[in-house]
């Protein structure tokens, strides 16, 4: 705990694990706050490195970082889910690590979510856990095709995944993924992707931001738009499972929860993420206090924020050559854009995003 | 003008004069666009420097010091008026400066403000120069008392100044002010004081924010309202003023012009800022693209972003001891609190800001 404090205000150095877009704008929120971040990450160009004064550049193991780490802040949180484990366990033994390590724990393995989430009482879609080519054949007897498998830990963007549809050979999407240790999910055909952004408090207080409908595109998100188009009661429900899951977790910071919608109106959860994320990148330009702001807050121990909406909103994603527009977006009114300073251009690589808001219409 | 540029984005490194709460939240601003910024100041804890990567920490008389610095960044900008002419200059005549030196010279000398303010034919209050205690003596039987004695240059949250009233000593007043070169102005019996915030792209487009209401205490801003209690015809017109001196200055950025509103209706200019203003943190809040965005947009000569409002709003400082009320404050919905992360308190000093936000009423 770095003993130097600011005699008022909230007087707490928040140190992030991980220094991409995500750990970039929790930085910037913090800010606002007063608070004073560290960002550790193992890439010399990482984006949030740009935005703080303190910055730890090594790799995950490195236990002597990790150490001085642990010294220089006081509070720990992280932009990603797939935290390597000793750096978690490391870190967790010295000081408070929000959300805390039973969140990292369930997210990171999918078929432990999945077996959370059912033991929650929510629904997900049926699975098997797959260990080789035997269970892969038994997982798809029972669940029938489509189905998808997808390695048991560090997806992203639809990295690791694939579709096993009639005809298709089983043996050949299991080499596709990594013959890694994977989950064997019953193919959801669902109408809509939805998720839910729950913020709970060190406290205990629980607040949400409207569910979004999010559109992905090759396994991407492309486009959040809130309000999502599902009935009130669909909305309380994704709510009632945001907050079921974030008090499971005794979490505190903003719990984003991926949800499919089906025809006849039933939510199964598909993923969470302990973190903020990216379908609540529209909150900054749209709500009093945005998914980092609150993360931020609730990890330091400060009040949570109104999460109130004063806008209808899209959020789109500017990834790879979409960025190059970036002037014309600007000059765009109603038109919020965000860039995150990436150096290089890469295909599939998110390199900002524009939020489109539309003024609610009042009775 | 550093060679390492990113691919896409605007590319500049922007250099920000000045380690302030305002060069901290136009750098903040700026990361948000994906700009990377460098703050110059010379006091080692400037809470700019907590939100940015590089700095510069040296006095403004330093050459070596603003040699290198205009060898790191594309464009310097300024969070204060009173930059050193001689590190205006000597970075003027290496690299863009913006708002450009001219702006500065008019701002930094009330007699030169107030003579520019009225060779664009705009009303100020009625004024001498006063260079000695003869002089003073002169202007007070011309202008009548009361009647304010300012430093020419150097003041601000009402430091330098002194009214004249009935019975005191002019050669008190006058010491009082330090015995500097002067100004003094007649007393404007106004009903209230608003500011205009315009910016003026590098193209040339003007746009502007609401004028809003100021109501200062011992000298400080604590609280500006949004929108201010002013007739339509007087709205015009103060936009109007804004407008007019900053085409006058051939001005790029946000332009701060604060204006008497006498019972008559009229405004008078009472004083420019050539920056981001106190009376415009409010917009970081209630508008699509803060004051903070909008200037670094304008000198990085990117488009500019809307000024439109989506809450009425009054913004209150938090100064000295007011900022010990953070926690209750951080609790209220519709309030959007802001901290500089400053480590000392002290009586006078701006610790903070809350916008506390009405959504507009709509037919």
């Amino acid at each position: 705990m770095n003993p130097e404090r600011s005699s008022v205000g909230p007087d707490q150095i928040i140190g992030i694990l991980g220094g991409g877009q995500l750990g970039r704008m929790l930085a910037l929120a913090g800010a606002r706050l007063g608070l004073r971040c560290q960002v550790y990450a193992p890439e010399p160009e990482s984006p949030a490195f740009d935005v703080v004064r303190r910055i730890t550049e090594a790799d995950y193991s490195d236990e002597v970082a990790l150490a001085r780490f642990a010294e220089d802040v006081d509070i720990v949180t992280y932009e990603f889910e797939n935290v390597p484990d000793n750096a978690a366990r490391f870190l967790s033994s010295r000081l408070t690590v929000r959300p805390g390590a039973r969140a990292l724990t369930v997210s990171q393995d999918r078929v432990v979510e999945k077996t959370f989430a059912r033991d929650c009482g929510l629904d997900v879609p049926d699975f098997e856990p797959v260990d080789d080519e035997a269970d892969l054949e038994r997982a798809l007897a029972r669940l029938g095709r489509p189905a998808v498998l997808k390695t048991r830990r560090f997806g992203y963007d639809g990295k690791g995944q694939a579709v096993i549809r009639m005809g298709d050979d089983p043996a050949a999407a299991y080499a596709a993924i990594g013959r890694q240790p994977a989950i064997l999910e019953a193919f959801v055909p669902f109408e809509r992707e939805i998720s839910v952004l729950t913020v709970r408090g060190a406290d205990g207080e629980v607040r949400h931001y409207d569910p979004v409908e999010n559109v992905h595109r090759g396994g991407i998100l492309r486009t959040s738009i809130v309000p999502a188009q599902i009935p009130a009661a669909t909305t309380i429900a994704a709510v009632r499972m945001g907050r079921v899951l974030a008090e499971a977790l005794d979490y505190v910071g903003v719990l984003a929860v991926e949800l499919f919608v089906t025809a006849d109106g039933r939510l199964l959860v598909n993923e969470m993420a302990p973190r903020v994320h990216n379908s609540g990148h529209w909150t900054e330009a749209a709500c009093h206090c945005s998914q980092f702001e609150n993360h931020m807050r609730a990890v330091a121990g400060l009040p949570l924020g109104s999460t109130e909406r004063h806008a209808d909103a899209v959020m789109q994603n500017l990834i790879g050559a979409d960025v190059e527009a970036w002037r014309a977006i600007a000059a765009e009114d109603g038109a919020v854009l965000h860039l995150y300073g990436k150096r290089d251009q890469r295909d599939g690589r998110k390199m900002g995003h524009v939020t489109r808001l539309k003024t609610l219409s009042r009775g």
